[in-house]
């Protein structure tokens, strides 16, 4: 079965991350796969949540946030601060990119310090909050690198990479990286995120039309280790040029 | 290795579903998951959201909402409407319970009605959303048979139960359904909702201090079939006295 | 005349509470009368509003929050958080249990202590407030008798029990203790907050369809007095037992 | 005992109202009580609040609004617009002044309208929701004499005037009409909304300090209807002159 | 050409301040400009905004608030905290009376001071933002003399009187202070604001039907010269009496 | 006297702008000012806000929102949406660009439709405002002029470009284009809205700390013209691209 865009079913669309896409971060990079484009932006506080502080907590934290431009998809989005309401979608994305990261993270490492990753999807054609992990990591990685840093921590507070990728299932194909038009027919739509020495940190999948066994989840998976090989080469480049 | 409150690692804490629990809702249920109490309440309005009618879908709707009373917990959880924040964990979870409670349902079947789900947590201890869901599905259940529903729809509209029940790994070893306890020292935490007919609807794993790998999840997706066995059991006792 | 459910003009509806019905709280009443069902729950905060700081007033504070679950009526009552308004009845009402509880508080004794007295209403058959008031009465006298207390306050933080009931004009005849339905067709409408030992500490009454005079007034505070005499034996029964 | 202004416990502060205040609203008047000043304005939409048409229910509306300005007592009120919180005394007063105003309406005979009354305090000196109702009822009479809405009913929309005034009991002794200083020391404090024929419409007495007994209220509602005698004699000569 | 009004293209409305307008403010005034009239009233707290004590900057603050009352114009004016949305209008008029008073403003002459001056509308009739600024340097004046503030300034806060009149272009004629008809029908509005030594501290001009060219621009500039003076002597005349 | 980055006092700091830089909207740009970077998209609804068709208002709406990516300045700027305040500089200038866009504007050529420019700024240093205004008229001439409106219109929708440009005085001198160091340090700041034909729409000049006079404003204006001349030709040459 030929997919819309003429990909194989364990194709991932053309993938790329580049650096010091914005002026003032500590970091940022735009990340492209296929048509979708999320930038991703690292700035630092110098202070923790003060959960923290009342939990006697030591280390720091990161918190991400995701946002889409209100121009980044086909129907004008509205802008929350335009009177919409707070966006329940959001909030799920930017806590799962925010665990991503802490999953991967040595927090004490970080010190006294809070920081931010913001991911602001600018175009958007499916696997926006996939796209949004894999450029916020790299983000991540190269603010600890930066010389605006240097000094900071005692050893480095990111352990290893992560990065995500979308499969699922469409009239009963199992597929790697679904573009907005197959997401809207998938019957399963699955998010694996992994770290590079390949063990799973989240698995969220959903059966939007028909459930799925343990054999379509097998194949699934495979599909997203497949697919998220490319994405850690793509990483480990950029990181090379920084 | 014996578990905080004695329990075997595969060994489900007592679950019981009683109906019945409010005066005025179509269906009401109580579900007590060990110490966790969660009551259910399906109520419906005879119109569908606006977005389906600019759409032009046809059939209803299923909408869940989930919240904790404010003594439900060993610290008292502030009300949004007396300042606190919009909650996105709040809004995480009733956006599970919906897609879970949608995916067995026959929309169509319904009508143009919107079914409420309210899901109202009286006692936290680990395990809340999962007891939602499983609660939930009995309750619409009860709805659908209900006298006062008696000729609403052609054909029923849930087209089979579904439930869901948490597992997750602590120091190493995978155990079945996390009190808070367990929740708060797990490396990984995962809950899986299923269809009675033993496929997945969601599977939702989150390795929250180490990754896990593909042994660790099979092992993890076996300890869930087996606890969902009893309670798919349960609600099917509960629905055989109403 | 006989009304509605069968009941004489001065007769209580059945009335009971009944203590620990949740896990985590200080302590926690069920209150029922007759349909209504109000869970009140006691925590504690051990520090005290900013604006008591800001005045330099020694002491605690005593602060109720009233609710009601989305099922608890007829109609589904739309959460706060899910998009509805702050809630101006609900506001009235919170600030009139707070007031009844410090009416009879020692606020010195608390120490510099908070205390939360939450009501949630489960099921609403009219008298939700009344039934409030009753219930985080008992409820605070059980806290500060509490195991988990011991040794906090140097005398007794609540001075004695108080209690309240409603009652109402119906088609010219006061009644004692309506339920809803009578509660919508009634002409006057009063709430009466009584000490144990027999005095006011709030009134509240409201023609809603014909103004009442003097001796009216005079007949419905009778009434009161005596239903509010079953409700104060109701509390004493409880705290006999805990 | 002489009060702190001098007046006798039966004595009323100096009590005018004046018509014409506001350029715009369909009438509008400013209430003097003491040092409390109150502007009430009526204006009028020509449709009712949506949940009238949704509950069939025919004839107009009567919604009240009060404000303090910023600037109208000793400390600066922050205004909810500039990040205060949901005002909850705002909005139990401006119930209480809509109830009144309704309680001795005819709503049927205002048409299809939704009457506002803004009252919006000046100066606060004490006794703000009395002035409000008594300078909202006498705007709405002026409003429905008014030149501009001849010809709107078919009938008076307003059946009778409506006043209100403060009572309270001060070391042990009943007062009529506190001021801001007294009020802050009163043991009880009493609102009495009352028609010109003498009936109540709402009663709302507080126990600040000490409950309060039989007797002392009866007293206390012989000075109501004292002061409240004036009023209405104030009321009656504006409506003289328009 | 003769307008609305029957006055001259380069006449001011009559134009008035009067002063103790409020009880409490340590100074507040009525400003009357034709049939437009504003509250202006002046309150301090002793501590500055967070963010000058987190960048460390020396001296206190004037904030300024402008309102509506709902009554004030034609059609009532829906108050925000009854569900209305945050006013763009009202937010963009405070800070224009905020810059304007501080551009006159010696700030470390406030010391550890916040002004608060509140700019309550209570009949608009055009012009109310001018008016605001015209009334609020006046009453800072006051407040500054005042025998409240005695001692607290080493030397006078306000350097110099500020005042504002508005200008605009119709039916291609440039005239001075546009009443709100004219206002409606202006191709061209201007504000205005200059210190009493004839310098501008603000100029917004905007070209809502028609846009102007220098030649345009010059006399309008000079309109509104010669109107300030007026505006500057009335300021004058109020702070002889005081 | 030279300046922070070397230009002379009349000299215009790099600008461009190019097309089609986002993938959904009807027409975007890239505008570059310096190191300001602005995005403006265009998106179009086929209807108009409510209040037109309230006031019976023929013709379409232009709605422009303006927002600065968390990232874009120095020091992160709080997501209102994750619990920021409105903003009120926000406001302003979004109803600037509204305004500038609809002066140039043949409203009833739309049609029944609503064109949103969104400009959101990705790098903040200075002139944000005027780049989004003069990339917003670029964006909305090319929407105008694109295949994806053709046949919409009756008449170009735009009557002609607009632009602005930032002048302002430091240390005395007035100069061109304010990057953001030097309009923090400037004495007078002013945006300057003109069309093509060389006449103002908009005209906003403050003295941040010392008032200017009418010389002063003279040269001002002067030098902002001479810069909006390159502006103009930057738009021109993106046009004849498209």
């Amino acid at each position: 079965m030929q997919r819309i865009d003429g990909r194989a079913a364990d194709e991932l669309r053309p993938f790329s991350i580049s650096g010091d896409f914005l002026l003032h971060p500590l970091a940022s990079v735009l990340v492209q796969c296929g048509r979708t484009r999320v930038v991703c932006a690292v700035s630092c506080e110098h202070k923790v949540p003060s959960w923290m502080k009342a939990q006697q907590i030591h280390g720091g934290w990161i918190t991400c946030e995701y946002s889409m431009l209100p121009g980044s998809t086909g129907e004008r989005i509205r802008r929350e601060t335009a009177g919409g309401k707070p966006n329940g979608r959001s909030l799920e994305i930017q806590r799962l990119i925010g665990r991503s990261m802490r999953s991967v993270a040595d927090l004490e490492a970080l010190g006294e310090r809070t920081f931010y990753c913001d991911c602001d999807v600018m175009d958007a054609d499916g696997g926006t909050r996939c796209a949004s992990i894999s450029g916020a990591a790299a983000a991540l990685m190269l603010a600890a690198r930066s010389s605006k840093t240097a000094g900071w921590f005692p050893r480095p507070p990111l352990k290893e990479l992560v990065a995500a990728v979308s499969v699922g299932i469409i009239d009963g194909e199992p597929m790697l990286d679904l573009c907005y038009e197959e997401d809207s027919r998938a019957e399963v739509d699955m998010n694996v995120v992994m770290t590079e020495s390949g063990r799973f940190v989240e698995l969220q999948g959903t059966a939007e039309r028909a459930p799925f066994d343990r054999r379509q989840l097998n194949t699934l998976l495979e599909l997203a280790e497949h697919g998220l090989k490319q994405i850690f080469a793509a990483q480990r480049q950029l990181l090379e040029v920084f």
